[in-house]
């Protein structure tokens, strides 16, 4: 009886997914088979072509901020390929070329959602990987894998101008420093410094060069001059040079510190100018000691910033498409990922590994 | 011959001028004779009726910064009568009350100080005492003496509607937080918050409150909550009560810091919310450990602030006129100075010494 009266509703089948994940903080990464679920109304299913890897991959994988969730598939810089879309999705079509960033959902309802900082939703916003769904129970993956479904609003637009495996770490390298320079201002006729020459620091140098600032890249090994001048960077300092650094006194707008290991933030401080701005994209571990002194003397300030919020992360990604900027990357295959990780905590990249998904 | 082609120019005679001074870092203050240029052409020549006792004079005249330089005037929130002007001043006439803050020069080249940003002056300014003139030579003595010669460019007007005793600290702690509150636009609609209720916090209550701002006043004191109220405060929170401060986590928009002792700014930068930003105007003499992590979460700022420049001075002794708002104060005879000294230090004040120089 009860059957006449209610429709069969035949749920469709989640999705076999293939992936690499972390088993434990020891294990590094291997193949892992999950399922993601099959894309509901509002959602967009995504074959991914490119997945970068980001410094905080790693620190997951092995439970270095003591919050992993195993098994771990990281991964949220992601490029790929629409194959299927939910009956409410007009944005996106089969076909289309679209990336996943560092959420995949978020409150939608609080006052950071509303102006499209998702990424400070004070809900908690869903993390691309080792997150809970808004069900509270729903581990999230994320795209180290053949394929991602995520909610529409969630997904970006990519140009097809530029090479889509350089696209991929624009996901959270280009908008963790995209948001913090526009967000301030940094324009023409300012002098802009960057700390740590790696995924993210070369991002502040294409970015800050093309917003028209000077731009000068801080580093303690000189051979790391060539490579900045080559990113397009006008000035190099030396900062095992002393005299070089108090030349450098009171001389910055703003200096991008994209440094996540312990250093000496007051050495940067001093070479701000007044009303100068340190934006910290960088998290070290620990607390690290900050002269109020120098802040005060000069009205100089510390800023934070995080990664960026779905509107941004649309506009950096047409800017970049308009402009011609991408990742400096080395192309690997998912099987080397381990290698990968050893060579990035040497810093043995330029600048960023991303991880061709043909080869999973 | 000579005295024939050249007009002889008789110099004004040095004035002889009463006030105290510090002669070594243990000495205390006592009585002091010493002598001010006479008015030059640009020159006002002020008779000092109030001088505030702030609480960095204290740490000059105990060498506490390492860089005082004795026989040691202290004293830069002064206010008092113009006595004399040289020809070129126009702005000022004899009998005008008018006030001298921490600064009597700058280089006036600079670009902070074309901005009229005096305090920040790129030549170094020169403060009103312990600091050279610009001739590099004569030092400056402050305001704990019957009189003073300022350059007219670095006096300002007073309006004789207030109470003067209770407006000369207007002309550092007033102007110390005047200035970071128009700076970052603290306005209607903000949640504000005050860390430490002495001669800066109880102007940052004051200026917040007249400002619109929703005012809370931090303690670890229970007994402040009154004061607090009294200065007029929306709100308190005792920081010795974890709940109260764990349920304030991310609810300001600016935390303003007056506490120059060690203490945890972590705390405060967890109270802040999206976008806020934690002002620093009292500098401990050491680094602090700051949580990198706290500011990037939630793109907060710690920045500092330097009391203010003339131009500002002066639109915030108009403010102040204009809206009934003077320090609270406790006025002392000069030979009091010691022991008032004693009480700052266990903070045994509301809110601020005034000298009545009658008593020199």
């Amino acid at each position: 009886m009860q059957t006449k009266e209610m429709p069969i509703r035949i749920l469709p089948s989640p999705l076999p997914t293939k992936g690499y994940a972390a088993y434990s903080a020891t294990s590094g990464l291997s193949p892992f088979n999950f399922e993601r679920r099959a894309p509901g109304p509002r959602d967009v299913q995504i074959e991914i072509q490119y997945c970068g890897v980001c410094h905080s991959d790693l620190h997951f994988v092995r439970n270095e901020w003591g919050m992993s969730i195993y098994p771990l598939v990281p991964g949220h810089e992601i490029v790929g390929k629409v194959v299927e879309t939910g009956e409410q999705v007009t944005k996106f079509r089969k076909g289309d070329i679209v990336g996943v960033g560092c959420f995949v959902n978020s409150c939608r309802t609080c006052d950071n959602c509303k102006e499209g900082l998702e990424q400070y939703c004070l809900n908690g916003a869903v993390a691309t990987y080792n997150s809970y769904e808004r069900d509270g129970k729903t581990i999230t993956y994320g795209g180290y894998s053949n394929q991602i479904v995520v909610d529409h609003d969630f997904v970006l637009q990519v140009s097809n101008k530029l090479p889509l495996e350089k696209v991929a770490p624009l996901l959270c390298a280009g908008i963790t420093t995209y948001s913090p320079l526009r967000k301030w201002g940094v324009t023409e006729g300012h002098k802009l410094g960057v700390v740590g020459l790696g995924g993210l620091g070369h991002m502040v140098v294409k970015f800050g060069v093309s917003f028209g600032a000077e731009t000068t890249v801080f580093s303690r090994a000189q051979s790391k001059e060539a490579d900045a001048k080559k990113l397009g960077a006008h000035h190099f300092i030396n900062t095992s040079n002393e005299k070089d650094v108090k030349e450098a006194a009171g001389y910055f707008d703003f200096i991008v510190d994209t440094v996540s290991a312990k250093h000496d933030y007051n050495q940067y401080l001093e070479m701000l100018k007044t009303d100068g701005t340190l934006i910290c994209v960088g998290a070290p571990p620990e607390v690290e000691p900050i002269g109020i002194f120098n802040l005060i003397m000069k009205r100089r300030r510390i800023a934070g910033s995080l990664v960026g919020g779905l509107p941004e992360t649309q506009e950096m990604l047409d800017y970049c498409a308009e402009h011609g900027i991408t990742s400096d990357i080395e192309l690997i295959d998912i099987n080397y990922i381990n290698q990968a990780y050893e060579r990035m905590l040497k810093s043995d990249v330029k600048y960023r590994f991303v991880i061709d998904m043909k080869t999973l």
